[in-house]
């Protein structure tokens, strides 16, 4: 229940068993066509996707070198250690960065939004969708339109949330995205979905990346035009093209139905059982949870306890959230009625343990199932 | 029979599949640990080593910017496509980059090489042990002591010989030196084993670069300290915990022999039948194997007719050998003999057809495997 890597469908696993082929082999220069058609469904947009050969880190850097240039102004919403993560690369790149945060837990305001935008006249507007440190899934609809009122292009980080939330890419007018394959996607790590519109495409031909692996020209050309730039993980590769396949078959509006509802009833369960929840009720994301532990459990003893008596993986806090709480992860696989019912039996277990124990957590959740 | 990605042990293929464990969990970290252990075998070093989440060319890349800071001063060994590439990547940090280069077909001249250095004095000298683009294998001895006299550091790229020719990292005094999984090592593509001097290790401390992603201060930070910088491929990381062990078990020495071996009665039989070797006889390379192509034969056809009627997948001439010549890849589970005789028995075929047939080299090959 780590929020990523998260459970993997067997039909998945054994479609990366398959013998492999060349990278410039016929079928798999048709296996490209079908991803690129896959990602187009999932991320709803008709810009050009790709799979980067990298984990979502390898999205976010990309996304960032491609397109920005030493002295660029960026604005980057922060609202924890990933949108963090976005400012601290842009910096590298020799960016002018801004930073517009949130308090934790919270999502980004709308109008600190637009009055830093104003002010600062960025060139990018970047942010974090599913803030996987803190459980927060931040709205997107409001702050899009405000980029759109001032030309601002915009870079969306869906890394957590693609799969299993709602990110209608095209009409919410997102230039740049990027997400993680081990996720709401459900497939092995190692992958990073990309897609940029016909705007990002032409800030991409006026410049050349310092890097080369990650350069989008040539990865595009390889794509579309089947010129060799690098090898790519073949295997992932075909993990990916039934794993998406599994999520178009499943279709996307069931898909967010169903993390949606395993992630409510998750979190009520929780809350039932004494747990405050570190993101605000309004901008909780279902894919993400995360609760503050009770002074008594330290939260090394309880992953230790879930993983060796249990053998649930959770996550616990990064950065400053570091020893404060724990994280649970309900993606793809992983967000079954059955896993939620056997966290919070475990949890509960834990709880009476530590004489702390409240009221029971699988009552509730079991009835929203 | 190309140059990479090779086929795959089904006992990879098997160990790939197994499920996964979040990048914290305690018997991941136990794998990193067996990991550094099997890669200090196979590259024949003490030095720190490690698999970064990307491919070959992401090592390339890493092996300089950790360790290149602009206006230093780059010599390049290029003996085709690969060694330019990393004096482009090199040119790209912003480095003043000077190349000493060879014919086509042949290796370095150390004379070459002292001389540059002599009159360049670089912070790095840096080449490709085997140059896929065309069949060279590097000596490296003479050029490394040269290094070593002048105190120059040393960049070596071994994607396409390390777990099939000897790469005797520490004898040899290499500094930086980095690998693909998909070639000799025989797992699937997406992951680059790389290691480094402690002299190298003092630069890198003294250095941000500029890609994140590839940072190998964060990354090293990961294997030795287990402190959170991406989800690296885990089911890759299993492929090539069960490839590294099948490498060790075959011994590097039966290894090294086996692949020398096969090549040459490739090579020999190929020689039988007519083709000429891009590579001079000194300095073939037992795993890549590039010919000339009769006037008769256009590369594109002869690789459609390999593939479709024979199902034998090979490559072509990339950049100035575009269109003249073909490769062959004789590594890991493809270096086997009876792939090698149908190979031969497929071109006898093809060259009846073209009425090019002088003699048979399947009776050449097959007497010296």
């Amino acid at each position: 229940m780590c929020p990523g890597p998260s459970e993997v469908n067997p039909e998945v696993f054994l479609a990366m068993a398959k013998p492999l082929v060349s990278h410039v082999d016929p079928t798999f220069f048709a296996l490209l066509d079908q991803l690129q058609g896959q990602l187009k469904t999932i991320f709803q947009t008709e810009n050009i996707c790709m799979l980067l050969s990298g984990t979502g880190t390898s999205g976010m850097e990309a996304s960032l070198i491609n397109f920005l240039e030493p002295d660029d102004r960026v604005l980057v919403g922060v609202i924890g250690h990933f949108g963090d993560r976005i400012r601290m690369i842009a910096e590298r790149i020799g960016c002018n960065v801004k930073v517009v945060s949130a308090p934790e837990g919270k999502a980004l305001d709308p109008d600190d939004v637009e009055i830093a935008i104003k002010g600062f006249s960025p060139k990018l507007f970047a942010c974090v969708h599913a803030e996987t440190s803190t459980g927060v899934l931040q709205p997107l609809e409001d702050i899009m339109n405000i980029c759109k009122k001032y030309e601002v292009l915009t870079l969306v980080d869906t890394v957590a949330s693609l799969g299993g939330v709602n990110v209608p890419v095209d009409s919410l007018g997102i230039d740049i995205v990027y997400s993680g394959s081990q996720k709401c996607l459900g497939c092995p790590p190692g992958v990073a979905p990309i897609s940029f519109s016909p705007r990002a495409e032409r800030i991409l031909e006026s410049l050349t990346p310092r890097n080369y692996y990650l350069d989008l020209r040539l990865i595009r050309k390889y794509w579309l035009e089947r010129v060799y730039h690098h090898t790519p993980p073949v295997s992932l590769f075909y993990a990916c093209n039934k794993g998406f396949d599994l999520i178009i078959e499943e279709g996307l509006i069931n898909r967010f139905e169903r993390h949606r509802k395993i992630g409510l009833a998750l979190q009520k369960g929780l809350e039932a059982m004494g747990f405050k929840l570190v993101a605000d009720k309004n901008v909780q994301n279902p894919v993400v949870t995360a609760v503050y532990l009770p002074a008594e459990i330290e939260d090394i003893k309880l992953r230790k306890i879930l993983l060796e008596e249990f053998g649930i993986e959770i996550a616990l806090g990064i950065a400053q959230l570091k020893g404060k709480i724990a994280r649970f992860g309900t993606m793809a696989e992983s967000a079954r009625p059955q896993n939620v019912l056997y966290l919070l039996s475990a949890l509960e277990n834990i709880l009476k343990r530590y004489k702390i124990f409240k009221e029971s957590g699988t009552d509730v959740a079991s009835s929203m199932l």
